[in-house]
């Protein structure tokens, strides 16, 4: 993002410290990935790729530091990409404030749970 | 929610202030709402009912307080819900912290901007 | 639609009599309908509205003549629509043509069927 | 898939020639990648990936016998992948039938089009 541009951004982020920051963006991200991919056709055959790809498309977002992501529950049959298969840990950078953050299907509660694991400042 | 449950939730977010949470949570469902129907059909004729959808819908969601969704340069004819359509005012109420959040497209930038308006505590 | 235009979109079709244009139409609004909506948040609450939203989106898609959405399996705490919950009754109409098709998850298949019950001509 | 389990879905399909399935079939999937996949951030970065990752998603489904996926218009920027930016040609062969999809953005028609190219038989 060129310098001018990221000003214009940064006047609607005046009221957020940055660790605030981080941790707004961290939950836009992990939004974004469930209720984008959840449906995807998913099989042995492609779960890899599909990893690759939903990590690169993410890091297309601002202040993407590093994410990985994981499909669980996987079979040699496709099926539809569920709630319960997604693995996300993402690390969100803003200046000096890192945030790491979460995304599990949590057994316990039967939910995929988004959270942040931690804040480096 | 049932009380026991909220405790295994809240386990996970020791480490977030209530304004933090009231944070994080806005961002995951500015994420969520825009990644889940970009691209539905719409129209004049399913507009003012897709809105009520989409809110309903986020209403589901831990800690939404208000939600008001526009759909903006619908035509008679239908098309994708796109980016530049998507109008999102969201309070976020987290024990006595109020976070009011907006996903708006802005033209400057040419992009659909979600930010944290204000947090009242 | 207007009369010129129908007749740009008509010269894409010259290769499929109205029958299999209809079984196309309607493969098209089954694969729409499950891989836009699969995500949603859903519980008892916003079912109706939810199932009323999705009919009316994809009305607004071309030779819809009726279309019945039923969600399944909702509870009293909201989930991600999923591939199980999903009953679609569709009837599409291409000239004197109707062809009625089903989205619904079949048990013994563990899969989410898309299908067409029958044309009539 | 295993021979005891096709049958079980050609029981859904007797009312289809082969060369109607073919087509139906090729709608569903025509309709599964442009509303599952619109809405994922998109740059010069991740275009290729991301284009691999659509058609290896869509192989897993019946019936798809290839399927060439391009991504139009992108830039150095991210945006969220749209109507316009979407180029598929899909082969679907059922037994001895072979049908050409395509899926293109039509500018005089201002219409993301789904149409049939050819069947062979």
């Amino acid at each position: 993002m060129r310098v001018e541009e990221e000003e214009l951004f940064n006047k609607y982020f005046k009221n957020l410290s940055q660790r605030e920051r981080a941790i707004f963006e961290g939950g836009i991200k992990l939004g974004a990935i469930f209720h984008q991919f959840i449906g995807t056709p998913v099989s042995k055959k492609n779960k890899d790729l599909l990893e690759r790809a939903i990590e690169e498309s993410i890091k297309n977002q601002p202040f993407v530091y590093d994410i990985k992501v994981k499909i669980k529950n996987v079979s040699e049959r496709y099926k539809a990409l569920s709630e319960d298969m997604l693995d996300v840990d993402l690390i969100i950078k803003v200046s000096n404030v890192k945030a790491y953050l979460k995304l599990e299907y949590v057994k316990e509660l039967s939910y995929p749970l988004m959270y942040v694991k931690k804040v480096e400042e």
